[in-house]
């Protein structure tokens, strides 16, 4: 039962099972497994192409239920090692997939409401499945330096997984970062290096780095590892279907950064059918951004094929790429499958932030309040079908966007006396 | 295979499943069910005494096996009902049991070295542990309010557990505590009250609240709730076992705050060796406290079977009970397993948490800078044996307590340039 069958063009001295060898996205031509991210032929996105033909759906379904409770229970589908799991990996994923029967009165859904909580991860966002992935990489291509640019979630993943597996790590900010994200990122011992310049710079500085020798036996998860890196985001699709029971949900609502993880997920969704692990049904896939970057919701909105970049201004950071490389892909997955792009304001998104707090007993962060938030809204406008199995994603953790929610505080100040507890009217 | 045979005379209304009654912990005394936590004939604190003696071993063993990837894996073995999965909770535990070999090198162990992390908690701390099960007897006994004192962890756990499970929450903090901690407590949208007063003024109004009728319906699952709460920290005894292949550790080093968490992991591995999950053999627990908050340390280097309390100083504020209610049964516990109760100071937590976080890549709050650095401590003090299993707690997120490693930051800073990376030395 073969998903994408290729030759093994691949290196022989990398093990990185199923995956045989790098494909473009766009031309389709093929080369080895290597540290390479664009085609030399079209300069399009080169993504893993497996070889999956050796399996039994049942034994394979088996193998996976009998596997660990992390993204390694996935093994035969990701570009890793058979013995990954006995490798140091900070071991992410198989986090909770929530019942929100709360939230599902509160917004009016009745074929049943799920959360998809990515804030159980060692560090705390979706982040870690995808370094995870890369770290592996990293580890055939006999890398020795984990590094990455990054304003905030990556950097601690990146320092984490490089912490646990023995590999130096380098991460790129910019030099004038909140003193709590520095922290969160410099804990971990790795080289933390500010760069006197916005986002941009340090991203362009990296892409000098990795052409210079300077740069030699450097792994930047999210440059020269990229394809390796994207697949981690394929098992947020594999667990959501198995916590399930071996179901494709009916509609997905799914936060926009690059767009890498929405494209996954697809792909993640659409092998599970290849491989006959799910039922074949038509599934609907949704974008969520914030208003002050929603180059992807303009452009669907618009009916436009490409997207045209934005200078981002939203509370929700970690969502904050204005020029998304996936866009048109995302665009693409939104109207094949029926879904939708849609955004909302900040303000919205603390809104929908408390909301899950409230209802569900899950803090997350700003990209949590924005697929939270758009969820509302798209079931608002119609769009939304509230009759069907929704799975809604929180990528990240609350206690890193504190700022977003400040204005909350105490409901009462009292005396310690029952007086003057009563007189605040708490019975 | 009975761990202890009751007759069950408990409240027939109320279903906590292998739960049979409540026993006085000093004379013995049974009384039925209920939310009560001191003895009436003696004031001894009551702990839950269960029926366990339909147990076949290894049909109890493939049971839990089979079970969900949370705490409810052990629901034969605690205070809640069969089908406690079903209902709405947080559902903590299961966290990773990490094989934490960078560590072991730093710290010369070769008998294997872990760190049980419970960082991976909903909310982060071990407490979602406690109060899970405190939810539950809430649940059993009509309550409709959650409620707690707390300056932290607690807080968070609470109005989170209520939020998921309907329940309206009311915690009750000092009016000045930090806003960060404060967010974080009040985003799940319950009532957040500040007492005019420090924390012993709280713990006092509370105490006076559930005798008054005004505390009518409410659960404190830190006092009247306070023998179901309690259990939950045996689950951290079975997790260690089960994930270690169903084996005691040699050794395990457990933060002192009451006392409580060590006395029921004691009290776990002791069940697990009664009802044969485990063979029997010795094992050794180590209590760790910081040095200003050190009132059981003091005690076991002093030979004393009471603890004399102590007024808290230390960053370690999760572990600052100056009067520690299980610090006798602490003592005991040390003693009697040939372990040892050791402190540490707060500039070794510090230095303990940034050594996990760069080994480890773990991120503790200043509670496993307590493990960890005493660890260290009693290793090069030849207290602990190195060449034996060492299992160490990590209880906590270093997300919380971000102002103990705020010295941490850039290690360099730099133009966005090769010249300035090279000059940077980073290469």
């Amino acid at each position: 039962m073969a998903v994408q069958t290729v030759a093994n063009t691949g290196n022989p001295t990398v093990d990185l099972g199923p995956a045989a060898a790098l494909s473009c996205r766009e031309c389709g031509h093929r080369v080895p497994l290597g540290p390479v991210f664009a085609c030399e032929e079209c300069f399009g996105p080169l993504e893993i192409a497996y070889d999956f033909s050796a399996y039994d759906t049942e034994e394979l379904r088996k193998r996976i239920e009998a596997g660990p409770a992390n993204i390694w229970r996935y093994a035969p589908l990701l570009p890793v090692p058979a013995d990954v799991a006995d490798k140091p990996n900070i071991n992410p994923g198989w986090t909770q997939l929530v019942k929100a029967d709360n939230l599902a009165r509160e917004l009016g859904v009745t074929g049943g409401l799920y959360v998809k909580d990515d804030s159980g991860n060692p560090t705390h966002s979706f982040k870690d499945r995808v370094v995870a992935q890369a770290l592996e990489a990293a580890r055939a291509f006999g890398f020795t330096t984990l590094s990455c640019s990054s304003t905030g979630n990556l950097a601690g993943a990146v320092g984490a997984a490089a912490a646990r597996a023995g590999f130096r790590s380098c991460v790129f900010i910019p030099h004038d970062l909140e003193q709590g994200k520095v922290v969160m990122a410099a804990v971990y011992g790795g080289e933390l290096v500010g760069i006197e310049g916005n986002y941009d710079d340090v991203n362009r500085f990296c892409s000098e780095l990795i052409g210079d020798p300077a740069g030699e036996g450097w792994g930047f998860v999210n440059v020269n590892l990229r394809p390796y890196y994207a697949e981690g985001s394929k098992t947020l699709a594999y667990e959501i279907c198995e916590q399930l029971g071996w179901q494709l949900p009916d509609q997905l609502v799914v936060p926009i950064a690059s767009g890498s993880q929405l494209t996954k997920i697809d792909k993640g969704l659409q092998e599970l059918i290849k491989l006959g692990l799910v039922e074949d049904k038509p599934y609907k896939i949704f974008g969520a951004q914030a208003e002050g970057c929603s180059p992807v919701s303009v452009a669907f909105k618009a009916g436009h094929d490409v997207v045209r970049p934005q200078k981002p201004n939203t509370i929700a950071k970690s969502l904050a790429i204005g020029n998304p490389a996936d866009g048109p892909y995302v665009l693409d997955i939104a109207r094949r499958t029926g879904g939708a792009v849609e955004d909302v304001t900040d303000e919205q998104v603390v809104e929908a932030i408390k909301i899950l707090a409230r209802t569900e007993g899950i803090f997350a962060e700003t990209a949590g309040g924005v697929t939270v938030g758009v969820t509302k809204k798209l079931i608002e406008n119609g769009v939304l079908d509230p009759s069907l199995t929704t799975v809604v994603l929180n990528t990240g953790d609350g206690l890193k966007t504190l700022d977003a929610v400040a204005g909350t505080g105490l409901t009462a100040t009292i005396r310690p006396s029952l007086d003057s507890f009563r007189e605040a009217g708490l019975v």
